[in-house]
């Protein structure tokens, strides 16, 4: 099941890099659901490489194709198929690649594991294969919008630069009109100078993805080994570079006392709320009906212009530098895949809770 | 699915705190291991309360008994069905705790959820259900002993006090002379005071727990959605009171660059490995035959002494605070609960593994 | 999985024969449905030995013991776990068949799968099993009577005496005053008699159970690979010394014309209906509003008196004989079962509709 | 999962029959695997139409493009994607079938179930989705053949006329020669001279699929819920037009005596054998070396060219009659379908079987 995702609302997953083409399966999707095509090619858009200087310019000019489970706009209840085609699939030279383990990449693991690999650009390995969830997640998204859910997420840190003060959900769709995806902009132009000296030193820089779900209802998630979080921290640690996930006060909890933690309750608008949200909007891991608040730690990106020394397929010591321009830091481009990853946990869980009750079947 | 975890080695878990029994079924263990029946037992003890004076002094005697999966001293191969009984289930008064939302609880959230719970002290909410990951966990760790695979995790933080050096694998064992479970003496008894403190102030507190796998082969974990670190994600923020997961470098690498942060490769006894290891052991999703580290955050305990406001379950407002005494920091009896879970992830994985090659089948 | 049944709502079974106990835990029962535990034991009683002095005369008192899922006689949406003794688990002489590989029993296959078994009047392999299916059922059929739907089941054929006449879901109760429980008397007391011969042969006969549900919503089942009758065929396959499943006109459609098979649609009360149901109730794999009717086939019983020839697990030859009394027929006590199955995979398919329309979320 | 086939090898399938494409993912195939293109494509001209005057004249030239999961020749244990283009897809008048139910067909529980439906040529309903299936099962039949397990499957009915001696398993390629699918030439004829009477009345004809599998090891399948034959079961029944399924003995068994019916074990060349094999190659649920054994009732084809009584989706009476040529009889097309979904049974158990001793890890 390992490129399947979800339980009820499924995403399955096929594509490398290089090959012909990507694309997935959605199975699970309620029937009758007016599709918003432009909406979904608008997510894919901004996942794609080449947005602006600080990106790489590889241009992906990906146009997802649907093949079925949809009708007359309609979302018919069967399985929807899409393919997005990959169409720079020229026959280059992975002469190197295809010997040499990059450092920090997962060459080494896939031949450990499988005994050969798909070499040409990463393969499997590649962010590429995200485009794919970020079609997923765009149809999640129209699911949840029908309940009145929404997903927003932003840069919050690049390298020593960090957004320290909250973001209002209303105002993190800000970070569209940033290049680096900050909703603040003096610290937007902060991080972009970062993104530039790394790029001066042929180097690379990590970051953090913050993000929010808001309009849901407390009761999502299950007891005991599937929470809310658990979910989601399992889909973000599943994006290519993650390597932390939090979920409200996160790491700070650990050194905060009971009586500053605990969030008290209170009654608004005949509401159940809480006066301050360290839970993070799951408490037992169910949802309480407050703001998800989650943080996602990425890696610098592992391919650098520098020299590095690294080991060939047949042991021996190697020194390579990566060719041509790269991403110097993908956390911007992250921020679709961590939303739709998340819209892809969120309508998994609000499904899976059609059954919680008696009374509601 | 919610009550299931594990694909191929899957822990199916049941109970209440305060109903007649919890208890579980494993279902997937290879058949012909022999189980050492004091080692299981032992593993619930470092679980158990009442363990020193800075824990609840409620005393849990928490006696598995195996139903069957187990014959002649062997596994099967068919499920292991195993329960412990709750001795303490005497009918106390939980009128109070019937009626209200405790801070930071599941109680709100499980009414929502289910319109209805067993408030018995924190029903299924209760981290007793924890002592079934300990008896799966148990076993996991003996079938992975036989592929040389071991586990060790310990307490990194408690509030305010951290450790800060890395802790050798075979040095962790330290941690069970420490009230605590710290390894190192002197923090530990820096982090004992800190216990004492809040146990004072009638407050709680978090902590961080760090965990290595070693003995790993490379190669376990699958692509894309399924990362091995994804995976271990999942199990602990499915932890009760955990709010933070890391592998390798995690939050770190967000501030690092990525000429720092790549662990080289180089050849050693004739294997590949890396010369450091920010990867934490995985890349690419897959385990490259390094350490596996990683890092688990826990909020302070919700339920203090203190005055707290709060409300009932007809929406007034209510003061409340806890009586008699309660575990001031859940982080020492949470180590085995790591370990457990980890050693549920890594069988899982090894079993996954073994149909990823045509030529080893 | 393979001790894992359904989807949503999931029922894990663990147990031996001459083990401690079996039991099992059912996961996504919906909260607050109040259970009729009076019934539930019912189910049971209809499934043990010692029924009449056609069955094996080995007294089971199965008394099944809830430990969760259930507060205040409701159930809270947490699991349900259940546990029945083995009361009869006296050290018996099992020396001939553990050395033994009787004839068209699961020893020689469980030893080849696993490399050991438990040889204890069966072990996993024997029909005790079948008890924790019973309580499963019971509680399922508790959820389908909420939205009006009934499962029945009777014996159709015994050996060479066959019921040829439809009966009509109403009195398909008439055969719980039977003992072979086949509600036509006159066909009944033929039954019986077959049956006593063939005890006096010290033989075993064969037979098949009829089954109806009713009350069934249009639309329940998966198209494609979960078909209503695919996943119900897969349930009674499961079930001991099934060989054959049929639904509808089964193996008679083979010999049909379209023209005369083909259920013509009409309007009655304003509901779409067919006017025959050759299609037992399921139409593109979906119910369709009639009755669901299926048949199941069993082969005669293993256990018989008669010296056969056979091998020992050191491939020797062998002759033996089963000693004591032993039930020449089940398919009786299989009627209970065959309904709890049933039960199983319709509240399954049920909870699993509840998300196949966005307007109904 | 409704869409998904496999615990491990698994099958995702996507594509109505008149939209612009179906096809699939094939996730968990074992890396290394060398690939057959050419027998896979002559595996999907056996299923395709308009093979002989006996079948639907309608060419469907389907050619399946693999779009990921092999390299170089050789599966890379990525997910393998595949699309098979609807070539035929040209805007018909549908406006009768659009709102009309057809007798026996899916178009009323489609439209129950979802409340609209893709009703162009029967959508996800049609047979076209089981193309899919057979590309799923040539790659499946690829890894068992590396096993040295067979699968072949022939036509031993239709309608009236059955072959009712048993064919060895090597004779079974004699189908091949036959416009039914039948291994021997007189019944053969006397079969298609039965189809074309059918044709010559308008109306179908139903029949019985019988198939083998030979090679298997002992021990394949798992106790309890997944026997061997019980998957075996879902994957046939799941199959359109499928009313019964049996193994080995079948239903013939509940007119047997155990004495009749038991599988005698003997040695031969130092392997535990069964005389006679009533068992149909399966005990307790697991293969135990014997050739396994099975057969498939299909109803006759629903679509006619007679007048049939029927009523529209507004709940008025209506007469129809099909237009056009239709298969009068899909059983010999349907034999590469049971084929390609025993296949895709046996890998998935071969693949579960990894995993059931300690000693074989």
């Amino acid at each position: 099941m390992s490129n399947t995702f979800g339980k009820i609302f499924r995403l399955t997953s096929f594509g490398e890099s290089h090959g012909k083409a990507i694309g997935g399966i959605i199975d699970g999707c309620p029937a009758g659901l007016e599709l918003d095509m432009v909406q979904i090619q608008k997510e894919l858009d901004r996942r794609k490489p080449g947005q602006s200087r600080l990106t790489t310019p590889r241009k992906e000019e990906d146009q997802v194709a649907f093949y079925s489970g949809v009708f007359e706009g309609k979302t018919t209840g069967t399985p929807i198929g899409f393919v997005i085609q990959n169409k720079d699939q020229r026959s280059k030279d992975y002469s190197e690649i295809k010997n040499v383990y990059r450092p920090s990449h997962a060459d080494y693991t896939y031949d450990a594991k499988y005994g050969l690999r798909d070499y040409r650009g990463g393969g499997r390995s590649s962010a590429r294969e995200t485009a794919i969830r970020v079609v997923g997640g765009a149809i999640a998204r129209q699911v949840l919008a029908v309940k009145g859910i929404s997903i927003g997420a932003y840069v919050q840190r690049i390298g020593p630069v960090a957004l320290e003060q909250d973001i209002a959900f209303e105002d993190i769709a800000l970070s569209e009109n940033s290049l680096v995806r900050c909703p603040v902009s003096n610290i937007s132009e902060k991080m972009e100078a970062a993104v530039q000296t790394a790029i001066a030193e042929k180097d690379s820089l990590g970051g953090v993805v913050a993000a929010k779900i808001i309009g849901l209802p407390a009761g999502l998630g299950e007891p005991v080994f599937d929470k809310f979080h658990a979910a989601l921290g399992h889909a973000m640690l599943g994006i290519n570079a993650v390597k932390g996930f939090e979920i409200g006060s996160g790491f700070a909890a650990a050194e905060m006392n009971g009586s500053v933690h605990n969030d008290a309750f209170e009654v608004q608008d005949e509401q159940v709320r809480t006066k301050t949200n360290h839970s993070g909007g799951v408490q037992g891991g169910l949802t309480n009906g407050e703001e998800v608040l989650f943080r996602v730690a990425f890696k610098p990106v592992a391919t650098i212009g520098q020299v590095q020394q690294t080991v060939s397929n047949e042991k021996d010591p190697v020194e390579m530098a990566a060719k041509g321009r790269h991403d110097p830091c993908v956390v911007p481009r992250a921020v679709p895949i961590v939303e739709a990853m998340a819209a892809l946990v969120t309508v998994d869980m609000l499904l899976r809770n059609q059954t919680s009750r008696i009374d509601q079947l």
